[in-house]
């Protein structure tokens, strides 16, 4: 099994007319996806943001578990809010990623549509058993990352579909849940 | 399959210290839940708060997404909303249901530890599958729902783990997510 981690992009993803945007920080999304990220033991879970201020806010909130009192009162959330990091952009993750790894991560996207080819949650869930290249997840804000990032990873994960393919517009945090559970969590008995 | 309701519980649950509380409305839960029960085709979501001042709170939200300015900027997240109602108690949604549906449902119960016995996803989803009794699943807030509640359920679904039973601390929207998923979602490939 690779090491796996999580970045929550905020720049560049999509707006309703597909446009490039930066969305802003949601506080719930950082404490959402860390404790996603410990419970299915991730190695990291990364903010990637441009905007320096929407930067340091991040560190506040961490600064508030990590030494400040939250750690005293809710030891549990202090311990997923370990594994957040932020970032200025997904190379920066890469980067970092690559320094910790000694190699760069395979890139793997996700859309709720998509235009790409994408790879199954099966034969993605295989590969990730079967490699021990590190591997980084990336979730995009907003309406999804921009086609740029979508082109340049490794891979894309199919949308996710429930009853039928008419409507799956998922919160990030629903959505998050969703992959990293198909992806690492027990497979249902057949 | 059979008609299945969701119901996030704000009373009775449980404190840090396992005594019965009240918690308030979070309006995150609202949309993301509901956009959830759209996507997996679910038959409702109900919001169960015994104060009336929060139940007035989330009909003042719906209201927006209902006959204010929400439909027409965003009508697919008021789709999703269109499937919200609030209930005083778990009772009052057992009834509501029992009036829709002709018969009381089942009540499925869900809880990050459990003293009781539990069934497993892919027994849960074949029941689903096989009655044509309409099912409540019931997700608790804060420390999660009241023993009372557990006890009285027909069944209490397995704790989610994730790579270990060591830390399984997830919010009740991403905890909804991966439940919806394994009982209703595609199921992987073995």
């Amino acid at each position: 099994m690779s090491s796996i981690y999580l970045a929550l992009v905020h720049y560049p993803v999509k707006n309703r007319a597909g446009d490039p945007i930066t969305t802003a920080i949601t506080n719930l999304d950082i404490h959402d996806l860390a404790r996603l990220s410990r419970t299915y033991g991730l190695a990291g879970y990364c903010i990637v943001t441009p905007i320096t201020a929407q930067r340091e806010l991040v560190e506040r909130v961490l600064g508030h578990w990590d030494t400040g009192p939250g750690k005293e009162r809710l030891p549990t959330r202090s311990e997923a809010l370990s594994l957040v990091t932020v970032a200025a952009s997904i190379q920066d993750v890469v980067s970092a990623i690559a320094a910790q790894q000694g190699q760069r991560p395979r890139l793997i996207a996700t859309a709720a549509t998509s235009s790409v080819d994408t790879v199954s949650y099966g034969e993605a869930r295989r590969q990730l058993e079967n490699t021990s290249v590190p591997s980084l997840i990336l979730l995009g804000t907003g309406h999804g990352l921009a086609n740029s990032v979508l082109e340049e990873a490794d891979q894309v994960l199919a949308p996710i579909q429930g009853i039928s393919d008419r409507y799956n517009h998922l919160s990030v945090r629903t959505a998050a849940a969703i992959i990293i559970d198909r992806l690492l969590g027990d497979v249902l008995p057949p």
